[in-house]
């Protein structure tokens, strides 16, 4: 498999984690949206919503959207699990990573900054918009991930935990204070202890600039 | 089963239309977004992200997040199926409800359009703001929806049907040129001819005001 991606992209933090809990070894195809190759002819054609992560298959088969990759992840490849078995608790484990794939991170992403930028705001306006859905988005987070440890929901980690890391990540990027979320950093501790989570960090990718890393 | 949602929320239209092509009952319980219900604390406490829809069980167990009920409705009512039983077709048929769901609507709904009137923005603004994501979000739809017929995936109504009408919904309340996407409109005219959709329509809903109906 090869992931289109790039370093500090949430959504393709999201699957690289994913493929590193199930063990399935890919190839990285950075795609710089700094320099908005992601809406350039070559990746329009791989995905029309010029975003990314793109999944390619080895057959060539293309896979787009995030959350629609997770779930064709644990579909074909069940083990580990990603989503508990009975379907009440996939419903609360999906709607804690819709929380944030649908809610807090459309809001932020880089399209949204730039036609922020595009409308007139400065850095303050653009901070201080993703700090308020940021902000909103955690502080659901923190009550519908309160149950059970040290994951979000248990034993293992799953859906909502790599993406929560992610957006995290961003949080952090963002020098948001993260004080009123202990649940959420708990969660975050337990998840970056694992080799699968450190590896995927956005400071281990091959794009990411020399002097990011450690 | 009780559906606490709004008639003109799309994401609540989504799940009505689910509930509908699988034959499940329901009451509906109004949350009148634009008094802002959904921030008072009876609703807080069914769902702290604070939005619709939100469906409660008969045991009062509560699901929340459009995309977490639509699968597990189809995990708990398989028939008629929304998605098909291939994974790389499932995931074909995610992403594309997944631009709506984790692309188009979040970047319009009715949290962000009252953030940007808080910014400054008025009217034009707005509304040139949601021309913008939907424009853009349709156009990647117009290509991924284009390969079956008569609906967006072939010969059934399914998940990214579903998540489709209620943004070209919308796209009409935004007096949106719809010309650019006649495959989008075609699938619109096969899925409004079912009941299901139709009894599922913003303006047939108890909460909608009078005069509004047909």
């Amino acid at each position: 498999m090869t992931l289109h991606g790039y370093w500090r992209s949430s959504s393709t933090y999201r699957v690289r984690i994913a493929l590193n809990l199930k063990g399935i070894s890919y190839r990285t195809v950075p795609v710089n949206l700094l320099a908005r190759e992601q809406t350039g002819p070559f990746f329009a054609a791989l995905n029309p919503a010029l975003g990314v992560p793109v999944l390619e298959l080895d057959d060539g088969t293309v896979l787009t959207q995030s959350v629609a990759i997770l779930e064709w992840l644990e579909e074909t490849h069940p083990a580990p699990a990603l989503l508990p078995a009975a379907p009440l608790m996939r419903a609360r484990v999906r709607a804690a990573a819709l929380v944030i794939a649908s809610e807090i991170h459309p809001a932020n992403n880089l399209r949204i900054l730039d036609r922020l930028k595009a409308t007139g705001h400065g850095p303050e306006d653009t901070a201080s918009w993703m700090a308020h859905w940021i902000h909103q988005g955690l502080a659901a987070l923190e009550v519908m991930m309160a149950d059970e440890t040290p994951f979000g929901f248990g034993a293992m980690p799953g859906l909502a935990d790599l993406c929560l890391i992610p957006q995290l990540y961003n949080a952090r990027r963002s020098s948001l204070d993260l004080s009123p979320f202990p649940r959420l950093t708990a969660i975050e501790a337990a998840c970056l202890a694992l080799p699968a989570f450190q590896a995927a960090a956005p400071e281990a990718q091959p794009d990411a600039p020399k002097g990011q890393g450690g």
